[in-house]
């Protein structure tokens, strides 16, 4: 049955990628014409290439049916097939990034499973980066550039991904609460629902919300925790977001929910925040900060959170600094950076604010992934409609990879809650996180 | 009552003060002499040094009686009183420094609630330094030295603070399992006894620890937390120390109660432990191996941990980088330094530990304080036959002054769960550490 879909997926590939276009992410499907034989030098390179990626155990064969694969015990994972002999040369340049645009336009297609050879290849490719020094000295280089967003920049970031179509992310984020953020499943066998609901409440209860309390909430995607928290918790909150798509929606929602008046939804930068609120709230805007503007977010909560004020900012993080994956960050996510636990201090400690809980939820990701990956394909007819076969291997490719990523432990999730170091009101524990629900 | 005894305590004083000694903790009490009459420079000094300290409000007052206090619409907290000419000089020279010796050997003297002046002549220092450059500046420079505590050293430091007497210790800490450090009070009407075994389950619910489980434990006080350990988890234990004073009571104690097969005291710093281990543990001794120690911290429990090995560090800290209170750490416990978690994350980063949950204790260490003090003063009489006057003003100097300073937010209490970053048998919540007692 997969196997099948999987086929007609691979048939679909070759009839798109007959055609020159650039689709929505930017990616360039160029026409495929018929390749060389492969020579000496191709069958030379192909035995380096494994080299170069650490020899991991998957086959690798050129476009006449050539293979290798480095001896070892292992068996072979999967299958990488290199359609033309610029696939193989521009992955070759740089592995990370090219990987990503081959596969999408199908010059580059791989036999088995996705997820399994992902993981295998991020460990080999860290590990294989880890011994060569140039690597590691063009790795670290990145890595030192310091990443700002400018307000133009930021709102030109976010566009790109988060305006590309309402109905696109319905068909396959949660129906409860559009939760395009990592959701909290303190029984992995939870629906995605029921878990991004659990995770509002989490993330309500960490702030110890009361009726009556103001929130500022930066970065509010399409409003689903703003909505809650009025709905359940008799707040009123201030929500900013720079996406014009998510704003429409996110104040369409609260107008049909008669929330309009306890929510306001405001298409503005988080820099740009005014007023004095009890809490602050931040879910999933902090990876696409920037390292540089870390300081510049501590300030706006200096600015904006009263002193018996409690705050929280979710974000996808990491163990040690280093940049998003190359291609990620060039094809999805323009502008992101996932900052390590000593990075997201520079937003606390400048401002003497107290950090008084981290939980990481990394695997908690993986979960939520599973889930949307599922969904994903079980609308690909429907995506189809809008979308061309470019773009959606190279969203399957993005989904598949950060599973492989937090299963890998590539990526953390990190929940800080924080405090004005002078508040004493403080809970004598978090027990009161994991009452039964209300 | 209290009044009877604080003026008991205060003849005591004048009594001891009369004769030149060095004490235990090296704190030279000069023989007073009558001082020589205030003239016009004192009285000018005695307005300075209110303007040096950010004018709190304080009535100050010199040898012969002339007082003053700033303008303020405050009531005055407390009462200053220099006793010579030579106590408001050094004072000026380095009021955060001079103040515990000249307080300690009774030369000033301090009329009122000692934990309200404290309180506030902190926050009044901290506003004062902030907008003094030079003080500053000054800070900064003593910040920015980086503290390494040598092998040599860190036993010299060690048997200062921990080797003056286990039977001091014994009179004011807990009975249950002499834990010189945070207690945990989920009830914060909880016994002292009562809050250090939560102390310790809470510890050892995080680690996760499961019969037949091997410990490494770095710093290991009076060994409680391990004894802990192997009787109620059935984990076996290897417990560092190099406090000799302490080593010994540890074994002795595990002999009585028949746990010596099961833990193992080990009289040799952190940086020698040998072995591999399930769990690393290391509750309090952060604070003691200075801010360039923490990388090679990282190494050993890189080097000792299992991959599936779980890890804890419990450590005094700060919400920024900044020193020691001088005298505390010049005369209490020298060569300690409490990191912000900026600072602890260079334990973690360097060798992929993935940080799994950070709690801020801080206010727990503040009751703990407060039942520290209440037990020491109540056995002073005890306490006399073996220790000066000097030393016991000293002691309850660094007992109210870290109250003070736990209340105020200049200290906290992080306790850092951490494992490797591929070690994916994690919980799916938090819930465990909070379910009822087993």
């Amino acid at each position: 049955m997969q196997q099948q879909q999987e086929q007609r997926q691979s048939e679909n590939t070759q009839q798109r990628v007959q055609t020159t276009s650039k689709n929505k992410l930017g990616v360039v499907s160029k026409a495929l014409t018929k390749p060389k034989r492969v020579n000496v030098l191709d069958r030379w390179l192909l035995r380096r290439m494994s080299a170069l990626v650490g020899h991991p155990p998957f086959i690798a064969s050129l476009w006449d049916g050539v293979e290798y694969m480095h001896q070892t015990e292992l068996p072979a994972v999967a299958h990488v097939k290199f359609k033309d002999r610029g696939a193989m040369y521009w992955f070759l340049i740089d592995p990370e990034l090219h990987f990503g645009d081959l596969y999408s336009t199908g010059r580059l297609e791989v036999e088995g499973d996705l997820l399994k050879f992902l993981e295998v290849a991020y460990k080999s490719l860290a590990v294989s980066l880890a011994d060569n020094m140039f690597s590691k000295m063009v790795k670290t280089w990145v890595n030192r550039r310091p990443k700002a967003n400018s307000l133009h920049a930021s709102r030109h970031n976010i566009h790109h991904h988060y305006d590309l179509s309402n109905k696109f992310y319905e068909l396959w984020l949660d129906k409860a609460a559009t939760q395009y953020t990592c959701a909290y499943f303190p029984d992995p066998n939870m629906s995605l629902e029921e878990a991004q609901i659990a995770k509002l409440h989490h993330v309500c209860r960490k702030l110890q919300l009361k009726p009556g309390d103001s929130v500022v909430e930066a970065g509010c995607g399409w409003g689903g925790l703003s909505r809650f928290m009025a709905k359940n918790y008799g707040v009123t909150v201030k929500a900013y977001n720079i996406s014009h798509e998510q704003i429409v929606y996110a104040r369409s929602r609260a107008l049909q929910e008669g929330l309009s008046d306890k929510v306001e939804y405001i298409e503005d930068d988080y820099r740009n925040i005014q007023g004095e609120y009890d809490v602050f709230v931040s879910v999933g805007m902090l990876e696409h900060i920037g390292n540089r503007g870390y300081s510049a977010l501590g300030e706006v909560v200096d600015r904006c959170l009263k002193p018996d004020g409690r705050g929280l900012v979710h974000s996808i993080g990491r163990n040690f600094p280093g940049p998003m994956n190359a291609w990620i960050e060039k094809r999805i996510f323009p502008g992101a950076y996932p900052p390590s636990i000593k990075e997201m201090m520079d937003i606390f400690e400048p401002f003497n604010f107290s950090v008084q809980d981290v939980e990481n939820l990394r695997l908690h990701y993986s979960r939520t992934l599973e889930h949307w990956r599922q969904r994903f394909e079980d609308n690909l007819d429907i995506i189809r409609e809008d979308f061309d076969e470019t773009f959606i291997r190279a969203w399957r490719l993005y989904l598949v990879g950060s599973l492989a990523a937090f299963n890998n432990s590539d990526l953390q999730l990190f929940q800080i809650v924080f405090t004005r170091a002078t508040h004493n009101e403080l809970p004598w524990s978090r027990a009161h996180l994991y009452s039964p629900a209300d």
